[in-house]
């Protein structure tokens, strides 16, 4: 594979971040690539790179390969934006280390110029679809990379609601919520609420209950082929909603159902050859 | 102490607890007791016992002794209620244990006639009053028995707060919230959120994060007397509250100042004399 | 497949289902099969039915199925026992339901009716292999269908030792030990120190650390297919022991390795075809 | 208070502290005091400093004031021969900051100068005292001032014991064991095991449960004066032992009652006047 045009995508609210990439987009410019700086980000620059601009779709149709410089959420918001593309993503931080932009800015070029030689570590991360039905219908479809979350809203009472794992009852449930979580989600939400961490490169999903009134209801590992579907049984209008990678959110109301499943494309991220999941696990949790 | 006026409080939403009402009532007044119906409740009843009626102040100043004959919440709303006018209270439940309404109502009239006759174990159970300070002034106040809970609302992020106990900073925080709980309170929405059981005769408070960002941000127990305060770091107009007992629910906004206190008079719970905490806590946690 | 010749297992220690043996035994052969009780089960039995028995080997050999009737652990030995066979299994409890033998003695022989007919539910499940290295020889090898575990032993220090995952390096832990769980043991003893639940049909292990020094040294799901390493940095000799399923137990030394992997060939469980791995989760955790 | 005697305790294990304990010696005597080096520690160090040692007996008879140079495990080995002499203690540690030994060296001149100038926070921790009872009588004693555990030793399975507390059962567990902790020992082995955080101030103990089989066998906090009793009720010899601040360690048999109050004396650790018990939290655990 040859990488002849590139797409770059900014973390929106961080003004501050055009030097890095313009010294980017130069970069890649010096290496013969088209360089495409997506448009939302760049307008919110206070230093204007001097890149040709485009937006997010014309950046799905023509890149070979994506650059998200920011945090993991403005690469988990790009990664659902240009899922249906099957485009390589390299992310890269802006200082502190992420779960998935894991490139420093300091060794940014060296890295990219390997990536750009083909010499790198491909890792695959699927994604979920969500469906909300009412009334036989589809009112709404989004996609998650972290996870699908349905939560209590605007009330202080728990909610209740009935989990189903192809087809077959799993538990009726009050609790706050229900964090369905990927493997790349397993280290974000999921953890802070008492999920498992689950190797990216695991075929599993992860449902972990947030605060549930029965203390042995305990976050359940199922296959990541499973058809998952949730019925919210109590819940007066928009006291219940779903929200995706804590980005997307939508109201709920009694008897909707939230139907799940694994997306079939994944995303492709593109890392240095020498990537290893476990040091940035250790780095992030300070372990040891 | 003898019990001569004494009322009777029952759970609102309940139609059905008309019969128990009457059975009681009449009890009290074979008992040569003047008896007293807590209108708001009566209103709802289906059987609507011969009994006179009158409103929940009127109990405070009349009444010896009230008893409260529903679930743990509606125990929890008459406690706060009553709770200036230095009332014992009995709870009485409909069928399914609660750890405030312990009697059962197949029971009701021996337990009574033992308590009446000054057969009884009192346990004295201590409230946290809040205030809600903006801008320098007091907005809002309000006491619980079991919880204060500081909360994302209406929002899919994370809160930020700072927490101070007796004016030294705890650490700062983003979670989902955090719950202040007495030991009555350690048994409900703390228990779900990871906290420890505290034994009600403790003097001792615990605030339990939910959902904390950082994983060794853990429940942390701290002297009943603890002068606490709560400083919103972040949040838009609506996006935390604070809520009294998941009961009662007020808006916050950045740079608000919650200061909770241990309040002087506590509540008195009488039970009948063998009474046993750990007895209530291995039925409704199935222990062995 | 049709099951000529049955063997039946029993729990060693309890002599009081010598009854339940002998009416199972009855029962099959009325359906025409041979039946060889195994030899060690039969001995301690107080009421000895009248069957033709065999050593454990035999079983293995002779039988087209083996019926085990005890508990969980009774079930634990015997496929252990018998994984090199390819014999499937039926789990009898003795009036409690357990997650392995799910079938009651009262429903016995209308159950076994089913299964003998070819109906039921095959479901399989990996045991995990483990080897203990010394000096680049291996001086010990056994399996466990739930679970290995290493632990501390005859010690109050917490233990040290490394964790590899296909020969990355996943961390440098002090802790109280380390569970290696299958699907199978993640109901048991990896679930009471904070493990998620993992379903049957998952190909994934997780690694559940006992009481870790580091708060985020959280468990952690890989997939089934790992080769997992296990460096003991320190311990006195006889400080460190490695356990299969809580039931053979094996002492380590320093820089002791031990290796684990999928052990290629399931166990193969038969269950009643209505089966549904959700219902046992929710009597045995009383969810609901 | 004027300190004239003043001891020195350190790390045994420690053959590198002879420097540091040379300063802090040569220091201490041009403050005019008498410095006393336990023995025991002094006879390990390859540098010597020059020196009177005694044993600890004679500090505890003689000084006015035991310097502890070390990690929190050497204070809590020195508080607990110290505990009956009332002697008031400081904790040096030698580089990494502990809960207990809370000055760094390279402060230590400099803050041991305020406090023996009477500029001090005291800080007062209370010890349990334990007792085992065996057909009616006492067979062993100690104190602790982090915890008192209960755990399995020598086998693969759980224990099973009775707990009581003021001569009421709390529970019949299986489990690993039970970790009875006071405020100080909350933050240590209790932490691992998912206890709560209590404040040094708090008058409280937290038993906690390691590796219950009931999930919903969650930390109990209660009164720091109340009277536990433990009841071993299964256990081959030399399966159940007693460990005391992880040092301490003896081993029971069915049927030993194990008695925990607390002790009436408590030990007196002397801070910095500026010493902020949160601020040593959020450094420790990594908070913000």
């Amino acid at each position: 594979m040859s990488f002849n045009t590139i797409g770059i995508i900014g973390k929106f609210s961080d003004p501050t971040l055009g030097i890095t990439i313009e010294t980017l987009g130069n970069f890649l410019l010096s290496k013969g690539a088209r360089v495409l700086l997506e448009q939302g980000g760049s307008e919110t620059l206070t230093h204007s790179p001097n890149l040709e601009t485009a937006d997010i779709a014309t950046l799905g149709t023509e890149c070979d390969l994506v650059i998200i410089v920011g945090g993991d959420g403005t690469l988990l918001h790009a990664a659902r934006e240009l899922s249906d593309y099957d485009i390589p993503l390299v992310g890269i931080n802006l200082g502190r280390l992420g779960f998935l932009v894991d490139i420093s800015p300091t060794k940014m070029t060296d890295e990219l110029s390997n990536i750009l030689d083909g010499h790198y570590y491909e890792d695959q991360r699927f994604l979920l679809k969500s469906a909300i039905i009412r009334d036989q219908k589809i009112i709404h479809e989004g996609d998650a990379l972290n996870d699908v979350v349905l939560h209590k809203w605007n009330t202080v009472r728990m909610i209740e609601f009935e989990t189903y794992v192809d087809g077959q009852l799993v538990n009726s449930q009050r609790s706050d919520g229900l964090i369905i979580s990927t493997p790349t989600g397993s280290t974000a939400y999921a953890l802070s609420t008492g999920g498992p961490i689950m190797h990216p490169s695991l075929n599993a999903v992860v449902m972990v209950p947030v605060c549930p009134h029965t203390l042995s209801n305990r976050p359940l590992v199922i296959c990541g082929d499973s058809f998952i579907e949730l019925l919210v049984k109590d819940g007066l209008e928009d006291q219940v909603h779903i929200t995706l990678d804590g980005q997307l959110n939508f109201g709920l109301q009694q008897d909707d159902r939230i139907q799940i499943r694994k997306k079939d494309k994944p995303i492709r991220l593109l890392h240095p050859e020498k990537h290893d999941h476990f040091q940035i696990l250790r780095a992030k949790l300070h372990w040891g």
